[in-house]
């Protein structure tokens, strides 16, 4: 059985090695996968976005995954079946949502209260190890949802607002989901919001961000780009995003998550 | 069989990726469990913590450990065995003792002298891969500790100074062992020092940083105190460190493993 | 079967986590094990130099590795077997070349032109995910090279200039190779360049970065220098590396790969 992670907890701690531990001694069989553990510290919204851009390619399994500001507080602790039959473990702040709606929507969700899937004493501050890492593995074990606590109504979940780009009748204005480690810009867009205002590849494009602007062409890939070229491509999950041809796009543009990037045809 | 690995290599380089390999050309079927390797380099004290702290955690096994200034010169390479069972492999100065010492204690310690279990030639710089790590494997598959080389008397391996805080009647002096990537600041302190001095939950307290000077609140976890405000409390190892809520307090007070810290009740 | 994994990624992003997911899914049997993510990005040569460096460490299988700067042009995708029976998957540009060298010679190449083996649609950006891990996790399943694709002529394979140094009789220009997390400084020389001018351990040398000069002296090791000495080694892969005891070479000489140094025997 496979036990999928996700954190925001870095490498450089023992945060994730001491909850691969805490897996291994419930759940010797289980394989753990790290999808990765690299997402900005709290940052939810981009948690939720990974997960579920990267939970096609992953195993059947358990996908427990770990963006908690609520940490501490009375956020509820969850694990969840999608309607194709895939199980989540995480936090009630939304992280989970959007995985589980590409993966046939929620069948089923039950609180974790049950004190006898968890770590004692739980501490505070770090239920990835107490409760979140024990629940993955007992269910990678065989125990069944019901044995961890009451069903909460799916409705009842917290969801995180998206973020849905403004498209005007010429422009958008769209959000910095995410950067990676070249630098490309990952925005809240798809190609069909593109489209909608005519942005079609090869065609010539303004980016403004605060007070600045640039020129950037619509491409398919790099490779239709010029060196040193600014492009606005669809990235390997679908979204648009933006890079620099044979460059760093975020250090140039001093951007991080949650910036705003207005989009116009230029000319 | 589980061979866990904790080393100050980071993952930036090919080090530990190494001797993963290394592990798994002897002990095909071992199973490597990663506790960090984002130790700062060559600081065998956080390394000794770290390892002690989160051990209770790792499935039983064979537990390496390399954080190792000595390397080229002429401290000893160990293997030892604990009062329950536990196997260690790694330097001797130091590194293994606490954890071996929360295992049961030190039941039997051999050093490394025996060439047929290492990789030959050995270098000078990469003990890690040549000595340690072919060890861990080598009893991951059975071969028992006296096959390494002669016994050692365990009196005779090197301690280090796990650095015990000052206590004054009024006012403790620690030292910071750890900083981890949220910036909480680990000290060598427990509850049971705050409240020899008198400090409890919601007891206001000022901290000292060189010639800066902080108030802060003792609490039971990060919830409890308001946004921004900073926090000594218990964290998750039971240590006690500092936080600012929804801030970075080692950003703040630009401390790192080593510095000084006094703290005293305000007012 | 083990799948090595080497590339550029780093750990930042869920690049080299959804490579796993992608090989779990297609031969849940294989063993992964990463020898590194950390090269430079885009840094053929370094990569073709660790691949080549760790692969006799590593267990017999299926080595993918990706560095690929070519993405989305028209670079050729292959997987080829060594003289040893070793498979290598990669990008046609000289990355794979020197391991599969030390491994006893190109013995077959293909070409991965076969959809069967690819996950469909095939993005423009990330090829690591849609072309080569699937292809080395079939290969792990037993899919045969001749299956991915035509065969292609080891001497029409894309090789890269690994950046020999230029020996006078007196001085030698090497050029860095790579810096690793402690800082030290790997060059392009063996211990066999420096003898050739003379310099073997104990000898006072004068290194030229830029216009600065320092002294440094050859050693076996860290441990035959003086704390603060800038030292010329062997390191552990057989490779010439500039270090200072106790120091941070890099951060003192502010190198990166591809910087040009010049070595000649001091006074």
């Amino acid at each position: 059985m496979f036990v999928t992670f996700l954190t925001d907890f870095g490498l450089q701690d023992d945060f994730v090695g001491v909850c691969h531990g805490v897996i291994k001694r419930i759940a010797p069989e289980a394989e753990i996968v790290d999808i990765t553990h690299g997402i900005a510290p709290q940052a939810v919204l981009q948690g939720a976005l990974a997960l579920a851009n990267t939970l096609p390619y992953m195993p059947d399994g358990v996908h427990l995954a770990v963006v908690d500001p609520g940490v501490g507080g009375n956020r509820r602790a969850i694990a969840l079946r999608s309607g194709s039959g895939r199980h989540f473990v995480g936090p009630d702040n939304g992280l989970l949502i959007p995985a589980a709606e590409r993966m046939g929507g929620i069948a089923a969700v039950h609180e974790l209260t049950n004190p006898a899937y968890m770590l004692e004493p739980v501490s505070r501050t770090f239920h990835a190890r107490d409760v979140f890492a024990p629940a993955a593995a007992h269910i990678a074990s065989g125990v069944r949802l019901g044995e961890f606590g009451p069903p909460v109504d799916p409705e009842l979940l917290v969801r995180i607002d998206l973020g849905e780009p403004d498209l005007g009748t010429a422009r958008i204005r769209a959000t910095v989901i995410a950067v990676d480690r070249f630098g490309n810009v990952q925005l809240n867009l798809t190609r069909a919001h593109l489209e909608q205002i005519g942005i079609e590849p090869g065609i010539k494009v303004e980016l403004e961000l605060g007070f600045d602007r640039y020129y950037a062409v619509a491409a398919r890939t790099f490779a239709d780009a010029r060196k040193g070229e600014i492009v606005l491509y669809e990235d390997s999950y679908r979204n648009v995003s933006v890079a620099i041809n044979g460059g760093n796009a975020a250090q140039m543009f001093v951007v991080k998550p949650g910036r705003e990037v207005r989009i116009r045809i230029a000319g």
